[in-house]
């Protein structure tokens, strides 16, 4: 299986704010941008794997930013890493002003899938080959995450989560 | 501001996994659960500050059983502590087998709530009383939890993250 | 097979009122309504035969309360009595004020459901066991009501609905 | 006011039963049909009184034939009778088969309607004057299907309920 | 195969418009419209062939009324003409006014289904006997349209289109 | 105003066919197509005009290829040319076969927005400056279809259609 980059599982998905995706104060329910932002993820994911794939974890996730009904949001996702049957994907989201054209940075979210068998047991992935500096850290950063994920999984001893106990210690 | 309990916010939504909300192997996609999630614990933020609410952020959730089409699932939401303005909620998610009536735990997940009013700015919240053995488990660990976000977040340094930092030194 | 309570088919779904599902004057169609009802007390017959169900008939619903834009609805269903191969559903319908937390009565509703195999064809399903008052009153009722469906639906005549007729003489 | 035809009135809904909208045996759900009347019924009404209007009530409703996947529905709504503010709006619901191209009744149903002003407030609506023989005896069965409902509900007595009690004694 | 009538494949699809189909000034959203079309349509051409259709092609469609958010919209559709396997559908589609009653013309449309057996291979169709004026008129014109098809994708040459030729010379 | 590139307007929406949106065979509505290119389209003439858009008319649209369930759909829209309040938008539909990853034309269409204020009057637009090779003759083209448009709806005489004329004489 031949590596890939970033760029080749890039996905955009562009739409807009409807107003039965809205809450009280006519902003986007964070459960929409969630259920946007998987589809999204798991096209990039299929995309690297050309597979079915399917949602293992989402990383913690920060609604910073209120997106008003009638935004335009775009949802870029690429995969960012891969570890044997799994993919880390990373997804950037902006909204856009209308009047402006102004184009805001409005989430940043963390999605992994696994690639499966048509009998739902987890099959091998290409590498990903980072290109530019932002795909390298995110590369970087992301074996952190991983061991992170698996510490707060109880699967591996907080001594043995190398990277992430420097930040400690 | 009176404290309530967990229980005073429970929020149950049992429903159905329709086709349109399936992947290719006919399992609930990831993204429909965490809007459904999104939807019950927002009810049970707004049952316990009786304010407009808004996502604030979503924990790592992990995806650990696949939850089939036809399945019945149960999505039981509880705000388990209360921060000022922001109440973190516990998720506790069921499926069900037809015919043995079997109850699996399919997923967890914690969501952060704000409480706002009309104009869009926090306000303040009601405490937590947490009451059963779980219950107060949950309202411990959510000290934990709130550091690491604010760490993670770069709100807050290491050497301040003090429970959390426990876990590692 | 084994009697069940209504307690053990008890269905709780909660959900919040969009705007895609509101009439002219803001509130919840009642077309909307009579779905979420089906849905519900589908799982509380599903839950009570570890069957398939199908709707075999709705019952008089009157809608007494109009449910506005934005209000929490809580549907709960329970099977009331069993009768061979049909179940007959109670459905409560609350609805919630955000701001006082107040919980009103919204509508009642009494939907039949009957057990199939996969073909389609009916099967027996277990005998119904009421233990509160209110459950043992809908127990009594539900033959009453079953009738006068069958009279309804000219399939017994007038003089052989005892307790119905008992009403009028 | 000047007295409608049932004609008058009429509305149909033509459309397909979609994979989202069934059953684990492949049946349109009951709720999702329940819904579709309510809309067709609502228009029925609204094209009567030419004002804003919302369900009061669904009488007894039979789901005698299953409706599978792929089926073309028509659903016809016409007035049946008028009471000062309120419209009875009876419902033929036909099925298509593909293949033969025969049209099968697959329900029937009746809802009420009652027409209201901006705020809410019930306001009157034209008599109907039925011309067809099936349009005259709906006409009278719909005021035995008013006592039977106010009866029902606790609005009149037994003895007053005249048409209904002949059908006893 | 015995020819059909116009009146037979005849199709009524009429519904409301509701908040999440309309745009930010209102209005019904094209592409709501071309899809509600598209279904109507398509319900005509299974009723003029009896077979699986599937959507070959759109004329021309020109928006030139806005239909408002809470509009009853009526979309009436039947083949006016066929060729071999495809069937040209013509669909008018008019809104009401809920308080004069009034029923404007709000858009015309014209698609072509193919009729395919269940493999997806195209599959003969009856022919058209149009009865009316407006539906002879709709039939002759049909061909017009057929030949500007297949001048514009290239399958004949300009002078072979005889009669859109007669527009020009 | 300042005229723009179709680059500056691009805009792409990627997603899943799902189970609820494709036809007997398992392939796409049209109609669902349709509505997805509305969107999109949509979306790149607010981003040319920075104004409220609303759907004018969609050109002759032919769906030469079906789009099967599963497959991933990129829907890629930009301003082709703009004339005084119009703008026409040029769509290409792209299908990717998960296993070997191909990417396959699926349809192309063209529709026309117009931009208006809140009140929903007709309000200038900028130029469009194009500059590959394809988007120079897309922009030439967009004139010979603007006439045969206007000559269709009878606005200008088959005389005054001279680019459209010099096709046939």
């Amino acid at each position: 299986m031949k590596a890939k980059t970033p760029e080749q599982s890039k996905t955009i998905m562009t739409d807009m704010v409807l107003p039965s995706e809205t809450n009280p104060i006519n902003n986007l329910f964070g459960g929409e941008l969630l259920a946007r932002m998987d589809r999204a993820a798991s096209i990039a994911a299929r995309r690297h794997s050309r597979r079915i794939v399917v949602t293992a974890s989402v990383n913690h996730v920060a609604f910073n930013r209120a997106v008003p009904l009638g935004s335009v949001v775009t949802v870029e996702a690429k995969v960012s890493r891969a570890f044997k049957t799994s993919m880390e994907i990373f997804i950037d989201v902006w909204m856009e002003d209308r009047e402006s054209g102004a184009r805001t940075k409005a989430n940043e979210a963390i999605y992994t899938f696994v690639a499966v068998d048509e009998t739902g047991r987890p099959i091998a992935v290409p590498e990903v080959l980072p290109e530019t500096d932002l795909e390298k850290e995110r590369y970087d950063a992301a074996l952190r995450r991983k061991q992170l994920s698996l510490l707060l999984a109880g699967k591996i001893k907080p001594n043995d989560a190398v990277e992430l106990k420097a930040l400690f210690v």
